[in-house]
């Protein structure tokens, strides 16, 4: 049976009927928060599809793990430091983010950030 | 080595440095145009990110098949079969449609409709 998650929030406060708030508060992050628009409960077994937003001046924490990410911007501009390169990006940019490649992503300038976040599933959900 | 894929259309033909055009052409399609955001290319074997722009008064084909689909919608507006409901969908909107369940996706109005679909990997990347 397949879902839908409307969208329900405002340009300043994103949010989706349905999504499942989710701590994030890995070593390292300042100012983020995640959202699970597309996961377990609705019996995706394939991939997730999550929400990060990230407060000005926040971040996300520095981080490599052995599953990929797929990241489309949905507002806002982000740094991201991507294995040993640092790109910029901003709205409907798509990154890719290999296994084991470090990074980490922040904000740009006076406006949260915010993104979609695939990864394929596991246990948390959220990394 | 991960990848970016800066957007580089405008708001009425979307488009993504290093995005791969597919032909789209189902029976039963109409109007619809794919391109892969993150997939192979990139190295990515987890998941497929692509993008979907149907023009007004065409269609998705309607079909059902073993893999998910994880679906956001970016401009436009959506008539979407869900399995045995119709569901109507807009921007930001998610959509988790099941394996196996029957689906079809058509822009509402006079603006073409454009989403982002999500498949685990497959050896088309479309579908």
């Amino acid at each position: 049976m397949g879902t839908i998650h409307r969208f329900n929030g405002e340009e300043d406060n994103f949010n989706w009927e349905g999504a499942i708030p989710r701590d994030y508060c890995k070593p390292g992050t300042r100012g983020a928060e995640g959202k699970i628009l597309i996961g377990k409960a609705d019996g995706a077994t394939n991939f997730i599809v999550r929400y990060f937003r990230v407060a000005p001046g926040g971040s996300s924490a520095p981080e490599s793990h052995p599953h990929d990410h797929g990241i489309v911007i949905l507002h806002g501009r982000a740094r991201i430091l991507l294995g040993e390169k640092e790109v910029e990006a901003g709205p409907r940019d798509a990154i890719y983010i290999s296994p084991n490649e470090a990074h980490q992503i922040q904000p740009i300038g006076d406006e949260p950030l915010g993104f979609l976040c695939i990864v394929p599933p596991k246990d948390s959900e959220i990394g």
